[in-house]
């Protein structure tokens, strides 16, 4: 099954840092060699790392005892050499980029990558693919927000990490008759504070795909107060916004003025506690949510995305991305998984679910 | 939607601990509550508290706080009243024992049982709803053996202990030159070992499906300390057998002369100690594998299996058990589900992923 | 050894919510039933409900299983009844308020309190006996701040909450080359920052007994990514200041006007990511800190200390407080512990180890 | 402050695995260096790996990232070269050997020696400086049993994790109407059973230092079963022993006849179970005790104990060892150390707020 051109694959971490990365660089490292006898190169700190030419062979000592390490051995970077890698030189142009990118990894022998990422990281590749790089691709984001995949890794750790949190808050809210908002991940998707939401049994879950009433969520925790709950729990994805107007989203900028991270939660936690007179706390989960070991789920996912990818490259498979659809790993179109994100629809089930347990949504529903 | 004949419907809990259980019993208390209306009447003790008529009322106040905690609020028990409640005079007789039940149930005025169990559970509320008795299953189990669902609440929970125990002993048995030998739960099926021993990194996985080759096994070990690898970690199932011949089980009876828990780990290890020279340690870790708060992923399966199993309830659709079957909550027939178990089938494509990544399962291919 | 006169004490918990506050709780009330006869009655949220009389009999069965659990079965306030109670018409006038106690304890017929709180509850714990109540008091405080005692219960717990957030920051910040800043609780005392820092492995720790110099800290972080280290993490007091000039605090108000939680590390974040040019980001843990079940460390001091508090209650040696001193629980005097705090000392040991192994302090000597 | 002489110095861990042994190594490895310019070599597998000259330099790069890593980056060995040494010429005969091994650190331009281990090492490296090898100590046992120093590093972690099972156990012990017994560590003393014991609420605690009755055990199950308690935890050591005669313990052997690990757990349970009616069932942790990460107590006292075995050598005060003593680190005679364990007195305070909190020894005074 070994074709004779493929002797040697790449492999990058693209985005922001995700639980389960060192679990599928090891799979791809291990299946390639193991099984194909194929050379895996690890490319350090993404597409940035990949025109700096800044490989590394992996060999299976490499790759050993990193399953149940947090991060990624390659690094990530966020800075697109594509956008800026002209002006210091290390990309021709926008033409001929793509052209530079084939010379380069031919002169290093590498006949295919596997880029492993979020939307912005699986997007780059599905161009890299129409311009005849040889390519495929692993969903990862603790958002869970790419199509054409039921899940992707780091998710499940993401969502670990926060219930564990809702856990721990919940003793500390018991104890003081307090209002405790929780502020999570999600600028666009809702997926994670609805997930985290229901296992750590908040009682308010605000998402960016539902825009919610103030004097719902006031009324909510109010009447808890009266029928003697000592507490109510507030979880709020910092991209959720309010019905009334505009958004309630005030983070912070990063060096490049993109916003970086919420403060709705603080916002939130201000006006609930003028409209309701009940004292309210406010927790910031940050960037705990991507960092830490992988959860097993985490764990098989990225193992088998990992196994899959190389399976994909030794079939010729290009353009294609590996994905989870019911039990199975399948291939889907790279292109088809990037042209927009998954978001919450309104007929999730898991919606109805969590209001038949006494969650609601801050909307006319509850 | 109410229908007139349903106001008060009965859960009991049975067979061995799992995380998860409290999760379902608060969704199906607050779903019948909050959406239905309908009173819920906790049943102690499995078959045996109902027989015993052991009810208390489960109010929204009794099934709060309780989504995290491990273990089961109504209690189980693994004592069967329609064979051992003859003699003791709590039945009448195997003809009438169903007839007793429906009466007693009409005269507490519950108009439908949810049972909430493993394979004998819900062998049990098969024969219950031939018998005419209105009853919904719900699927429990940490070895995931139950047909007609893909996923059973507590295997994620069990998974992740057995894997935490696994890193742990990773770096214990690094230090120290030493292979480990760590027995985990499986009398039947490997679902766990395969699963918790591919997330926790496991060099030999051997299960009840795949007879092993005690040389194949030897030669792995030695192979990893000439290689220079300090370790070799080992996950065996409790029914795991050699395919030379009779099984190596020699697990401990309990009071019934069942067995309960596996010897072969220490077998096992006595036995690589001999055959390979190096120096081996054996950890069993029994009942550790059933208690515990439970993972995200088993709060959400439970939470969503409580909640579907109202639905049932509320729709009519007796003789039926809830299933997770891709990403969706479905129904299908108790009986289907019960006529056989699930065991790891020889395709399973998770032993082709643990086989690239390294992972031997002691037979000819690896 | 029972004194006639003492057949019945109460015990309340005030102040912030901290790990192993049931565990004194369990102590007390077993200690002084099971080994004196004493039966003992649960005040529920502090002062405020000990003049509104909210009592309610704690029996061994209402302490039983809440060893592990957080926050404080007596729930608490941070209402101060002899400041805000007075024009509520609760208590008469400063003057008669302790005679008004007396009276109201006489009535219910309890004998002497237990008092269990951090510096300010344990000041109106000193007041009252003072003004002839008999009380004991059991510090506690996340913050170690306690005077007269090595330790508190709940601050081990803490440290060991930041430490696991340092290791899941670290597996990140190690991928993104960025610098890392975690604002932890300490507005005025540094132990937390310290031992966490130390025993998370922080590059660099700011306490507000160490007025910093920010230079030293670029500097600091510049030079770990000159020599090659993808990372620096910077573990930073919510009471730390520049030795510059002003604090760098800038708190949220809570409703009394009062600062509730830094804004430090928010604003040392971006001078950091100004002042190097290296990409940084923030996380305030905030009230992760003070919830989640106490580690063994605490439960076997808050255990220690509930059993000591009814040992000096039987012995009637009241306006005394129990205290960690080496490996002994001792009576130290209530006024005393409580004149003023105890903050971190320039020659305290661990600042030295803490240098040794390559942290600095922001300050000349590192 | 650094003498002319002092250039290199050797560290080597031995005896089983503990937690924060890396720690240590860390701890040494920087301050040498940093504070005192001196380099530091790593001896693999103890004494083993000093006669077979097993050396690595240890850098600052060597030793980051381990603080928080079980196991020992060193490796350990139970090989006792000067037993096993000689048959196979690699030592020249007990009485030469010490001048051998002089000679051996001599030509490598070893300095001194930091022996880190349990009371086998540290008896060796007493006889070590006795033989006029400059050499310092630091304790280390899960086990806690080193004379002279209050606690070692590694039991904090042990009684951790012994105390996270028997909160898992204690869910799913409830849910069964059960008795579970957990067998820990603790051939010759109590310290590990006893404090994770009263730190995770067991019901009765046998340890080596109180030999107990069967017939009280059984009683104190019976009881709590009669009050309507549904389980009962029973911590039991593995060197636990019966008043009545000869000791319980039937453990298996290691490959050098020594017994490895106990079987009175199981054997204690098949005895509850007869003497008592109840259903029983077995834990033994085994080697999990040993692994895993080791806690903030652990990191903050291996990291103190490293600082202060490399000022010892600094100091050339050989034939110490440092210790805990209260709240100070000091240095302490290895002679003086080794010459006996230490055990649990009957006075041991702790012994008495158990039996308060409700904890039986299974002697007559409970």
């Amino acid at each position: 099954m070994i074709r004779r051109n493929l002797k040697r694959i790449g492999i990058l971490t693209g985005g922001g840092d995700c639980p389960g990365l060192n679990a599928v660089i090891r799979a791809v490292a291990k299946t390639a060699q193991n099984d194909h006898g194929i050379e895996v190169i690890g490319i350090l700190d993404s597409y940035w790392g990949l025109v700096c030419e800044n490989f590394n062979v992996l060999t299976n000592a490499d790759v050993s005892g990193i399953l149940n390490v947090g991060g990624t051995i390659l690094g990530t970077s966020r800075m697109d050499p594509f956008k800026e890698g002209h002006k210091r030189g290390l990309l021709p142009s926008a033409e001929e980029d793509w052209g530079y990118v084939r010379r380069l990894l031919k002169r290093h022998h590498i006949d295919a990558l596997v880029a492993v990422g979020g939307d912005g990281t699986l997007r780059v590749a599905a161009r890299a693919w129409e311009a005849g790089i040889p390519i495929v691709g692993v969903p990862k984001t603790i958002d869970n927000d790419i199509h054409e995949t039921d899940q992707t890794f780091g998710f499940n750790s993401a969502v670990s990490i926060v219930m564990n949190a809702l856990d721990i808050l919940h003793t500390t809210a018991m104890s003081h008759h307090r209002a405790m908002v929780v502020e999570v991940m999600g600028r666009t998707v809702g997926w994670l504070a609805l997930q985290a939401g229901v296992a750590g049994g908040g009682d308010v879950i605000l998402i960016p795909e539902i825009p919610y009433n103030e004097e719902i969520v006031f009324e909510r925790v109010c009447e808890r107060s009266r029928i003697g709950k000592r507490f109510s729990i507030i979880v709020v994805a910092e991209g959720a916004r309010s019905a009334k107007g505009k958004t309630q989203y005030s983070g912070e900028m990063d060096q490049s003025g993109r916003k970086i991270l919420g403060g709705i939660g603080r916002d939130l936690g201000d006006r609930i506690q003028e409209g309701t007179g009940i004292s309210t706390r406010v927790t910031t989960l940050g960037y705990l949510q991507r960092g830490g070991p992988p959860t097993a789920f985490d764990r098989l996912l990225a193992t088998q995305f990992g196994h899959a990818a190389v399976g994909l490259i030794v079939e010729e498979q290009f353009g294609q991305m590996v994905a989870l659809r019911g039990n199975r790993i399948k291939a889907v179109s790279l292109e088809k998984a990037t042209t927009r994100i998954k978001s919450v629809q309104k007929d999730n089930p898991l919606l109805a679910v969590a209001r038949s347990v006494g969650t609601i949504f801050g909307n006319e529903k509850g």
